[in-house]
């Protein structure tokens, strides 16, 4: 850094990275800044699956709503079956025929039986459920060959929920098992916790929407729609507010309207004068929190907060700003939106060849996976390729220098 | 099985499961009666995001576009400032500011620089970049402190991409490094598989939709709501056909309009009588494949194909129909909507208790994670709670009839 540092000031009013912070810092003090959403929204049952439920569900409703028959067979007082043996049937008459849905009209008693498919509710009197395959039947005389205790076969009222017990609790993660559970108790709709909004925008005059003509000196807007992906891919979404001139009024005003939002990222664009604009446009609109990370790439990110927002300014090197929303984005995103932390889907490789790291920053180097070795895909942060055309992404911390050819590194895929 | 053979036929109709196919039998074949989709979509670029793109897409355009400046600095001929050093600078005039966005009007000389900052296009004559460090300024001259080599600090034309070049496969699946890479060489739409379209019903003349009131008898319909939570998290897009009812011509005009779906989803009622209605009807339509799963829960699972499309019949309890979900449906989804195989999100944890298995089938056992501990959540196959309040499964395979108390086992997480 002291190579920066004595240059300071000389051209442009440029204020290099005096302190660079840590990635953990860096990290710290962007989850502290944000705040999990608090509003809320109701939606239709099946476009919950995923989101954060924001009510206790207390169930309405005994499930089952009545004791029911578990097998198909007949229902039965379970007494009445004890004498019953291989060789030595126990007799009994039958009432009625029960389908699942049929409603029970008829009394068993001791000598008496009603058909029972599974699901039927249990008919008055009967406590327990042969199964068929322990029957034989003639006419209406059905001979059961084999004992059943009290409730055996038999589904009681409220086994599974209970009526008044709660099924899910507000901030849990609806998984489809969770869903069910909703549907158990026959909701269709439910509360969920609103997707957090996170502004995206991105400055440089030099930055063109996809789609539109382009001419050298321009590039088309990369970081919108990746930062944009890795929102939405967290729970979160995006408000695509577009490209902001290099300019100071205009910078304001696109921060004065983004902060609206529930957070603020740009891309910065990546020259010295865009930085500094930004720099102090925090400083002048609220505050600004770090200018510089030890991480490699990454390293030209700025932190502020205006009106109580979380402003992220991501380096504009595409490769630099995606690794930035994979390390220091999506922790923010998934406390804004109650998320759980994300679980990353990890495979262990060995490097297919030597990689030598810098002391004192955490370096982030995508590899593709080739007949199970990690090769390094990286090229430089300018060019998105080094992550596009990689399956994943090795950490090396800021304490290592060096990972050895044939050394197993934890590669976690994108 | 010998149990329930002997009494084969002996009531409704019944029959029984005469052989068991192993889960991986039943997988296999269940995967290879599906094909993946072939219909494609146009969509914008960001909603393209985790979709399986249905084109090579070739870049039209050099990335960058031109030689363009890496850092802030000056364009000079590199040979120019080989004299420079420390204590004796190469002196140079400037001869124009260039922005990011800027077209250079002159050609740089020997003795001549002009000023970029980075993202600039190179001008004419220029093939390197000193870094703003490296020099000092007065006026229109430019000291540069340090030599440079051609190229330095310069980013060549189509050094990311090079025109022409492929970008991204058919068949990739979009990352928001691949949307990054489709952002890089301008495009806005792209084109995708389209996702598979899965009918998903449910028979049982006991089966109510959540929302509606329910009676002793009935019961709200789980099913529909956790099979299409499993489709939409897989990369299909379930249509929701709803209830069928318990007769012969009910189901089988619902599987005649089902199967214009590439795929029908159905958890069957439970009761031996609709089994065997199923049974009827897919082999008087097209095919019964298997009937019957060495897994528990999941036994009483169906694969028939009618019309060249699978349907695929489930269990009617839910926790039997949520776990076969798990287990067959979403490498079949997968299959049919071209993604990956799902990295599962796994932690392993020491079981809290033993747990007893039965050696000759697969067993799925819901699982909590308490103090770092898996605790079994099962209750039973017809309790949705049984995998709602868990946090995932382990998987106990078939010749194992014992997990020790202690013993560390793989949870896979909902």
């Amino acid at each position: 850094m002291t190579a920066h540092a004595h240059h300071e000031g000389r051209k442009h009013g440029m204020r290099p990275f005096k302190t660079l912070i840590s990635l953990d810092e860096a990290l710290t003090m962007a989850v502290d800044l944000v705040r999990p959403v608090d509003r809320t929204e109701t939606v239709p049952l099946l476009d919950a699956l995923r989101r954060v439920i924001a009510e206790d569900v207390t169930a309405s409703i005994d499930v089952p709503l009545a004791d029911r028959a578990a097998m198909d067979g007949y229902a039965v007082l379970a007494k009445a079956t004890f004498p019953a043996g291989k060789f030595k049937p126990a007799p009994l008459r039958l009432l009625e025929t029960l389908y699942a849905d049929s409603v029970p009209t008829k009394r068993v008693t001791k000598g008496r039986c009603s058909e029972v498919a599974t699901g039927s509710t249990l008919p008055k009197g009967a406590d327990a459920v042969v199964m068929v395959e322990d029957t034989e039947r003639e006419g209406d005389l059905v001979k059961v060959y084999r004992p059943v205790h009290p409730g055996e076969h038999v589904s009681r009222r409220g086994e599974d929920i209970r009526e008044g017990s709660v099924v899910v609790r507000a901030g849990e993660w609806l998984t489809p098992a969770k869903v069910g559970a909703l549907a158990a108790i026959g909701r269709d709709r439910v509360k969920v916790f609103a997707k957090p909004r996170v502004a995206v925008l991105t400055t440089g005059d030099e930055v063109v929407p996809p789609g539109k003509p382009i001419r050298p000196g321009q590039v088309y807007d990369i970081n919108s729609n990746t930062m944009a992906s890795v929102v939405r891919e967290n729970g979160a979404e995006p408000l695509l507010l577009g490209r902001v001139a290099d300019r100071m009024e205009s910078l304001r005003g696109a921060v004065r309207k983004a902060v609206a939002a529930d957070l603020v990222l740009f891309s910065g664009g990546s020259s010295v004068g865009e930085k500094d604009m930004i720099i102090d446009v925090l400083r002048s609109m609220g505050d600004l929190l770090f200018h510089g990370i030890a991480v490699k790439p990454g390293k030209p990110t700025v932190l502020g907060r205006v009106g109580g927002k979380a402003v992220l300014g991501m380096p504009g090197y595409p490769t630099s700003c995606l690794s930035n929303c994979y390390m220091l984005l999506v922790p923010l995103l998934r406390k804004m939106a109650r998320l759980p932390p994300v679980l990353e889907r990890v495979v262990e490789a060995p490097m297919a060849k030597r990689l030598v790291s810098v002391i004192g920053r955490v370096e982030f180097h995508t590899v593709r996976l080739e007949g199970g070795l990690a090769v390094p895909a990286y090229k430089e942060s300018s060019a998105i390729t080094s992550m596009a055309h990689a399956d994943g992404y090795i950490e090396i911390p800021a304490n290592v220098d060096l990972v050895e050819k044939g050394e197993v590194v934890r590669v976690v895929l994108f």
